[in-house]
C-alpha cells in the first residue's frame, strides 16, 4: 500500500491555531499539502513531498497515511514545525493571519525519491517559485502540471514566477492575486492576459462566490456549494485543489485533454472544497466516503442544473 | 400597440449622473421601474407606475414606449425628477453616492388605473412598504408577487415591511441585506429565516458573484457572466428582476409553478442583467434582439454545463 503515486503535490505541512467566532483549535493539522493529499486521495494515489519538525505528532502523519497518502516524502527535520495562527471574521470573508512561524519550512529545498519523480500529475503548492522550478526540474515524465502562488510571490520573486508559469497547465489562484499577476482589474481580462503568460488554464478561486475556470478558449462557472453551517474554511483551496488534480489524475490517462473532463475536475474540487469546510483542520476527511463525494457530486449538479431555454 | 399588460412595475424613474474610471454620464435614464421594465418588454406586456417632474425629457419616455413599455403610469407632475449622482471604483465593487434628490418621487403615492389593478404579475421596487402595501391592496387578480427591498427600510419601516412580505411569493435582495433582514450571517440561515417570513422565495443578489435562488426546499446557483468589458453596472439588480419576472409572464399561464421554470427565469433575468453592465443607462438595450438574448441564453448554458460524474 502507498508505495505507488500518480499524483505528487510539494508544499506545506503544519501546525495551524485557528479562531473562528464559534470556536478555536491549537496546533491542529494544516498546510497546502495536507489539504491536498488528503483530498486527493479519495480519488488516486497521491503522494507529498513536504518537510516537519521534530515536535511533528506522529499521528497526524499517521492519519494521512491511513486516507491512503504516500508520505515517503514527509521529511522530519532538526527544528520546529511551520506554524500558523490565524483568526475569521463573523462571515468568513475575512482573516487575520495573527502569527506565521516558518521554522523548518523556511530552509525546505525539495529532493525527490526516484518514484516520485516519475509521477504522472504535479502539483507545486505555494512556495518559492524558485523550489518550485527546482522540482519540476527533477520530474522525468510528468504530463500535467499544476500550481499555486500568492502575492508575495508576484510581488517579490516575479522572474522565477513567469519561469516556472511557461511550464504549468493550470494555474490557481484567488482573484485578488490574478488581478495582481496581470495588472488588470477586469477578471476576463486578467485570466486572459495569464493565460498568454503559459498556462492553458487559468482557475480563479473566489470563496464562497465559487471558482472560474478559463480553459483554453472556454469558461465555466462552478458554484461554491451554499453550507448552512461552515465551520472552518481553511484549506478549502488547497482541497479544491487536490480535488481538482486528483479527478485528472483518476479520469484522463493521457492525449487530448477534453474540455468537459476538466470541468468534472472543477466539480470535484468544489465538492472536497466544500467538505473541507465543514469541520476545522482536515476532520471532514477522517469519515468521508466515496458515497458521501457522489452525493455531494449530485448536489452541484442539484443546485447548478437548468434546461435549455430560448425565446 | 402598449395596452395591454401582463406585468406591472411599481418603483422609480430617475436621471442618473454616473461616473466610471472610464467615462461619465450626466441626466442619462434611470431607476428602478426603468430598468425593469426596459428588460421585461423583451419577454411579455409590461407598464411601469412611476413618476417624473417637469424637466424630464419626453426622449426618455418615448425609448421606453418604443420597446413596448406601458408607460400610460408614468405620471408628470409639477417639481424636478428624482436625481442620483454616483461613482464607482476601478472594479466596480464600490458604489459612491455622491448626490441623492428624491424630489417629485419623495411625495409618490402610486395610484392604479383599472388596467393596472388587473395585472397578472406585479414588482414592487424599492419604495416605502407601506406604499408597496396601498399597491398591493389595489391589485384585483394579482397571481405571483416580486418584491425589491433595502437597508433603509429595513432599519427604518420593519413592521410594514413584514406586513408586505407576507403577501409576496418573490423577495430579491443582496447578500448584506438578507443579512441584516435576518440577523444572521450565514446566507443559507439567512434565506431560509426569510422564507419562514412569508416569500416562498427567495434570490440573493450578489453582483459579480451571482444570484442564490432559495425556491421551497431548492437551492439554485446562476452565475453572472463573466464580461470582458464591464461599463456601468447601475441597474442590473433592476434588469435581473425585470427579466426573471418577465420570463414568468411569458411562460407561467397559472398552476403550480414548477421549479424548473424559476430556474430559468433565473438565467433570464442574468442574461438581461449582464446586458446592462455592457453600456451605460439603459443604452444595452437600445438595439437588443430576440437573437442575442437567445444567445446569451446558450453562453449561459455553456457557461456552466456538466455532465454528470461519480466515483
Amino acid at each position: 500500500m502507498n508505495t505507488q503515486l500518480d499524483l505528487l503535490v510539494v508544499g506545506s505541512v503544519a501546525l495551524d491555531t485557528i479562531e473562528t467566532q464559534a470556536a478555536a483549535r491549537a496546533d491542529v493539522l494544516g498546510g497546502s499539502a495536507s489539504y491536498f493529499s488528503a483530498a486527493g486521495s479519495f480519488l488516486t494515489a497521491v503522494g507529498l513531498v513536504a518537510v516537519v519538525g521534530e515536535d511533528f505528532p506522529d499521528e497526524h502523519a499517521q492519519f494521512l497515511h491511513r486516507l491512503g497518502v504516500n508520505t515517503s516524502g514527509l521529511e522530519k527535520q532538526d527544528g520546529k514545525t511551520f506554524r500558523w495562527h490565524g483568526r475569521y471574521s463573523d462571515d468568513f470573508n475575512k482573516r487575520t493571519s495573527l502569527d506565521t512561524q516558518l521554522n523548518v519550512f523556511a530552509g525546505f529545498s525539495p529532493m525527490l525519491s526516484p518514484a516520485q519523480t516519475e509521477a504522472r500529475l504535479l502539483f507545486l503548492g505555494n512556495i518559492d517559485p524558485v523550489l518550485q522550478l527546482r522540482v519540476l526540474d527533477q520530474m522525468k515524465r510528468v504530463q500535467l502540471v499544476g500550481l499555486d502562488t500568492m502575492n508575495f510571490w508576484i510581488n517579490g520573486s516575479k522572474e522565477a514566477l513567469l519561469a516556472v508559469l511557461r511550464r504549468v497547465d493550470f494555474l490557481l489562484l484567488n482573484d485578488e492575486e490574478a488581478r495582481l499577476l496581470s495588472g488588470r482589474h477586469n477578471l476576463v481580462a486578467a485570466a486572459q492576459a495569464i493565460q498568454r503568460l503559459g498556462p492553458k488554464s487559468v482557475i480563479v478561486k473566489r470563496g464562497d462566490a465559487g471558482a472560474l475556470l478559463f480553459h483554453e478558449e472556454h469558461v465555466f462557472a462552478a458554484p461554491a456549494m451554499p453550507l448552512v453551517d461552515v465551520v472552518d474554511p481553511t484549506g478549502a483551496g488547497d482541497s479544491f485543489a487536490g480535488g481538482f488534480m486528483g479527478y485528472l489524475s483518476r479520469i484522463w490517462k493521457g492525449g487530448t485533454l477534453d474540455g468537459m473532463i476538466v470541468r468534472r475536475a472543477m466539480i470535484c474540487g468544489s465538492t472536497m472544497a466544500s467538505f473541507c469546510c465543514e469541520d476545522f483542520s482536515l476532520d471532514r476527511f477522517r469519515n468521508l466516503t466515496h458515497g458521501l463525494i457522489d452525493s455531494r457530486f449530485r448536489a452541484f449538479r442539484q443546485l447548478t442544473h437548468f434546461e435549455e431555454l430560448s425565446l
